[in-house]
């Protein structure tokens, strides 16, 4: 006699909707793995200074892997701080004025790091509706009352701190990575200081093009090293490596070695792409005319590419936003760049938070004047009806 | 006339406080930088196989960062994939047992992405109550319904599981870091069966250990590519490296790639540390002897621990955790350690879920006959009064 038995039920059938509901709204992402010498001209990477192929990058990162191994083999606080780590974090606070600094294996990992170890419950955080989504899923696991403010706004930022009784933090990217608009961070520090809050700036977009030789948005605003402020970054944009880092006071950054949990739970960042870092920030040091060059290099592409009719925000750093008229038209714009030999940023939704789908174009510092005019006139061959209508 | 200023408030006085009362419980840590060649015997790090300094490891780092250069510039989806991640994540998928598999930056990452991405509003996530920081955290972003179970519990997963209607997911460590113990697999795989619900297993601690060859805990268990079933793991213990990675399903890859946040919002895996953790891979794959020495030196230093006294946790993978009487008590016990020579973790509150402090060893395949009767020689000559008298 046949057993009947149960169809076993797949418990993931809600992706296949899922998925089926992408396919039909064009919004479908796929990984496409890249070759070691692509023939690609790059403007979507976040390499911003063209660092991450530097012969001394790669030389600190072989050097670093041959002296230490390929991993950390353990976290920072057991086996996982080589002195290799606690160079860089010399180094790195020493260069963007700031008293002291802690490596961590992502930009990511700093977020959630810096605003769970500053925040907690009873606490508020104000956040800036526009901020990267490894600061939102900070707010999110701080248990703070969270307070999110129209993107750039002081005063909303100022009167939400007022009406507040206890401790507070005040988060914002300094540039932001979707329109490449740098935030009000006077603004923002002044409404902090007059309402006894803490700033806490990622500068991942910043570090390597804002400030004298590149030491970063908070330098440049004169706020760097200021009592009340704790910046972030990333290692992995204009340094070319990998990592994050948290930037501050030291009794801060010792608050963070023993609470926050994405660093003491987290492996330390491998050797290699500490030594890269270092190796890269060394070159900053000795060559800070890399950093203006990468402005003077968005200037030219923003400039250009308005003049041609389309439009774009004004960059303050080194991400030029130009709009397309929609996500398909934006997905294909970008696909046509790519068939004509060059590597643009191709934002849609979700990630854009406004909806309005864009090409992202990176001002590589080592960007050639014949690359840039190869680029723009590719960008306006390929540009879709309706983006330079406007 | 000299104006009265307001003092600058310290908005980081709050800390002082919190450093002081971490000093009075004797609950400091700090982080203690390491040499290159340190003379003490690791005994502490996760290294589980001794592969981080192992020299085709290493070579995997160096040829990557030479060819790929120092960082991978970007996020996955954009320019942060190339053909070296396509390849470990085949490898790493097919060694496994799996039809797909995702490198992260980190293992945390890595579990905030499947966590959150096969869970939400309205589903419920089942954890065990030993689960990982990084499980905690991605429940706490999930915005799921949240039903944590006594560590280890499969009748209350079922229970659990049973009390719900629509998508539920149970999540757990398959070896649990702090005391060694494996997760009921096989009972939980058969609770989410019956009940219809998602299987999420963090293999941290079970890759390159457990299984055939170190194919991992789910492997061990028949429960590799299991259509409902998920694994998470790290490329920082065994394999020698740092990154974490998802395997599963392809649909549920291709879910994460569209949906996880802390995958398409963070910069992709550096290539030295994706060839490294290809290298260490293959090497595993090679010698798979690897997997049941590092489980037959757990053996090895639990018999002998207990043997002369000492509590411990029955391993059931490489790591050995020994009881100590006190958290002051396993501070001094790790530091006498360290004077003699060995290194060993030591693992305090609030790390510690049920507040006892502990060594914890690391069983390394690579360690000798005699590296192990001088570790096990330290760690009973340095044991405190308290330790062997129960």
């Amino acid at each position: 006699m046949l057993q009947h038995l149960p169809e076993p039920v797949d418990v993931f059938a809600w992706i296949d909707e899922a998925e089926g509901a992408r396919e039909r709204a064009g919004l479908v992402r796929t990984l496409r793995p890249r070759p070691a010498s692509s023939p690609l001209l790059d403007l979507a990477s976040n390499d911003y200074l063209g660092l991450s192929r530097h012969p001394e990058v790669v030389a600190g990162a072989v050097r670093a892997a041959e002296r230490w191994g390929g991993g950390a083999t353990g976290s920072r606080l057991v086996t996982g701080t080589t002195e290799l780590h606690a160079t860089l974090e010399r180094e790195l606070a020493a260069f963007c004025g700031f008293e002291a600094a802690l490596v961590l294996s992502s930009g990511y990992a700093a977020n959630l790091a810096a605003v769970t170890a500053l925040s907690g419950r009873g606490t508020l955080v104000v956040s800036d509706a526009g901020n990267h989504a490894s600061i939102v899923d900070g707010c999110r696991l701080s248990r703070a009352d969270v307070g999110v403010i129209a993107h750039g706004d002081v005063d909303a930022a100022r009167k939400t701190l007022a009406g507040h009784e206890g401790r507070a933090l005040l988060v914002s990217d300094s540039v932001f990575s979707v329109d490449g608009d740098a935030a009000p961070l006077a603004g923002y520090a002044a409404a902090c200081r007059d309402e006894g809050a803490a700033l806490v700036v990622d500068d991942a977009h910043g570090l390597g093009v804002l400030g004298e030789g590149g030491r970063g948005a908070l330098h440049a605003t004169g706020l760097a090293g200021a009592p009340g402020v704790v910046a972030t970054m990333t290692l992995s944009k204009s340094l070319g490596s990998q990592g994050g880092a948290v930037l501050g006071p030291a009794k801060v950054i010792r608050h963070l070695v023993n609470t926050a949990r994405t660093f003491i739970f987290d492996t330390g960042l491998a050797p290699a792409a500490t030594g890269a870092a270092l190796a890269g920030l060394r070159l900053l040091a000795r060559e800070p005319e890399r950093a203006a060059r990468a402005r003077e290099v968005a200037a030219l592409l923003y400039g250009r590419l308005t003049a041609s009719g389309l439009t774009a925000a004004r960059p303050d750093a080194a991400v030029v936003s130009v709009r397309a008229p929609s996500a398909s038209a934006a997905l294909r714009w970008a696909a046509d760049c790519r068939e004509a030999g060059l590597s643009v940023g191709c934002f849609r939704p979700p990630s854009v938070p406004d909806g309005i789908s864009r090409l992202r174009l990176t001002a590589r510092a080592d960007l050639t004047g014949d690359e840039i005019s190869r680029a723009v006139a590719v960008i306006l061959r390929t540009a879709p009806a309706g983006a330079t209508d406007h």
